[in-house]
């Protein structure tokens, strides 16, 4: 195990708040393994990078030698949502919850070690309390205190109906603290009032309240809001490799430094050796190739890797694409045709002319001849536009 | 059964309110026997007339052909309060629970018909019933309308704390409707908003809501409080003939009007004969001893208040009680010592004469010579005073 110290630094690295530091570090002092408990959510999962930035804070504690609890919620997933005002959340049947369990299983062991995870589902516990239990568990907790959480706060004063079983799961989750006797706990710091929930609810037994760690939430593609599926804005982890080398390529430089601190493997001192030498004049591309590589060898292996780096310099290559293309941002709204969005960015001066230059196979789009001058491009990434042999540009669409 | 008419009549006898009428009256003309439930404390029953308000209630349902179901809220009661912040409610084990339920049998079989009674235990139900069932039922309802009920409201308002548990009990109390398919509940108007939840949570699962049949809480002897036994202005059931006889006695008159509405048997047309003798000019304390006799015959049989009234009567006869002693009130605060009661009351000029007047044995408290003249009166009741032989006063201790 680390010195205390160095464990700190790397428990701290891109999180956002730690509660109680002070506490922590006693614990640390313990020597023995702790125990980090991560909630996740039973429904069918297909992570993406932004789920990752947790994963990885993880893998961090195991390196540290300690003993990593991989919760999945699924005892409120079998509930699903029982006042029907959500139609997208029905129950989860028993099965459903395995096979989710699995799919959990195949993507998280590419980032944490098996041998120091322990799979929990809370079904384990909450499945065997009473009716008698959740009351005992509700006369922890005050209507006021409950009336803080933010969400909770805004509803009420707007008068938007919040159910009564609404107040019941962040106990439960607080619960989950107690069963698993967690030493700390890790969320995102939009969990902030459910992860503190945790330590007043160990407290009333007498246990010593578990420290919560906040991940901020990963920007995604767009390096403006968060990564998510619906955005599109997102790197699913079971994309292919050109997929994944590709998307981190279209990253501004500055956000790669970010998926550099949340996301990469390197150490800190190896990451501030790299903006070291690109803030004394090496290309930032050089380094995203290095973040690229790291992405696919993780979750594709580190042949693929080798080859989808291959494949990116290749093309790179046949497509002369200069060094120092010039990045425009250019407003899609709903979905703009590319004709259009040429425009927009400059490398023609009417829509006609791009209409034409497409017609003449003039016009790529990240290397691939654009056929349909009426495609449609989409708020969220980057892409890179080239009129004729010799204009180019990064076009950020918003 | 009765004519509808008539047994609507009788079911509106003395009831504070009654929710939704014309559905009770389309219930009643079905023809089949009403599921009628009241819910009773689980804590060790010493009954007293004012519980006796909801008995004789459900006693009138059972005149009229329908099942009465007591209910015994046993299940809360095992629970105990679990915020552990009433430490006058800890958990009743299942030994002091049927205990209970055996001692209420004794006292309300002298009211109620043991063979149109069920008695039920809500544990029955709700100790089956695991934490997501709790969930579920709790979703049923929101935060906002449970803060509708008056004192949640105020004690929000005020900023004292309200546990989140709170809110499941009157679901469990709705919950209680629902399994026992209730067509009426009783309930004092101070359950106003729980006996409510019972049709909400009927309507919830397709059931036909409940009517609702709030009583009034009965005034105690001094015709102003409710009665209680922590005020000391109550009748207990248990209490023997004498005592019943006695207090019943004490009463004012137009409290007494009140007590045959509430808690006489009489037909209601019996009643309106003799308040109009009264008003005719008949002596009202012949009427009162008509109620007592009734009273001291429910709990004590025929014989008792035969011997109840001959003994009245002679103690009457012997102390030459006149017919219109005045009455007067008293503050006697925390506790009044007797020669300060028969001052203040003008029986005597002075204290000092007062006590005087004790030590030659020349004072009767209700025919009763009294010894000590520091003997304390405390507030609740009413007690006639004897100075010499001419003077009298009945006393209203407030």
């Amino acid at each position: 195990m680390k010195e205390i110290g160095a464990a700190m630094s790397l428990i701290r690295r891109g999180a956002e708040e730690l509660l109680i530091e002070a506490e922590l570090v006693e614990k640390l002092g313990s020597g023995r393994p702790l125990r980090v408990k991560a909630g996740f959510d039973p429904t069918a999962p297909d992570l993406h990078f932004g789920h990752t930035v947790l994963l990885n804070k993880l893998r961090h504690f195991q390196e540290l030698g300690h003993h990593v609890m991989f919760l999945i919620g699924d005892f409120t997933g079998m509930i699903g949502d029982p006042s029907g005002k959500n139609a997208t959340r029905p129950p989860l049947s028993r099965e459903q919850v395995l096979a989710n369990a699995e799919t959990y299983r195949e993507q998280v062991f590419k980032i944490l070690d098996p041998d120091r995870t322990e799979i929990c589902f809370n079904s384990a516990w909450m499945n065997e309390m009473d009716a008698a239990g959740m009351i005992r568990l509700a006369a922890q907790q005050t209507v006021a205190r409950m009336l803080e959480r933010d969400d909770f706060a805004k509803r009420y004063a707007n008068e938007q109906p919040i159910s009564i079983h609404e107040f019941l799961y962040p106990l439960c989750q607080g619960y989950d603290s107690v069963v698993m006797k967690a030493d700390i706990e890790l969320g995102g710091t939009d969990q902030r009032f459910n992860l503190l929930m945790g330590r007043e609810m160990q407290k009333h037994v007498g246990q010593t309240p578990q420290c919560v760690l906040m991940m901020p939430l990963l920007e995604g593609l767009d390096g403006v809001n968060k990564m998510s599926k619906s955005l599109g804005n997102y790197i699913g982890i079971a994309e292919p490799p050109k997929e994944i080398f590709g998307k981190t390529m279209s990253v501004s430089d500055s956000l790669m430094w970010r998926y550099f601190e949340l996301l990469s493997f390197r150490e800190a001192s190896e990451i501030a050796a790299l903006k070291a030498e690109v803030e004394a004049g090496r290309n930032p591309r050089d380094v995203k190739v290095m973040l690229a590589q790291e992405f696919v060898a993780r979750f594709h292996g580190q042949q693929a890797a080798v080859e989808a780096l291959a494949d990116f310099e290749a093309r790179f290559r046949k497509n002369e694409i200069p060094d120092d293309i010039p990045e425009v941002r250019v407003a899609v709204g709903e979905g703009m045709p590319v004709f259009k969005v040429i425009q927009e960015a400059g490398l023609t001066g009417t829509t006609s002319e791009a209409s034409r230059m497409i017609e003449q196979g003039a016009v790529k789009l990240d290397g691939e001849r654009v056929e349909d001058r009426a495609r449609l491009l989409h708020a969220g990434g980057r892409v890179v536009l080239q009129v004729g042999k010799r204009k180019f540009a990064a076009v950020v669409l918003e």
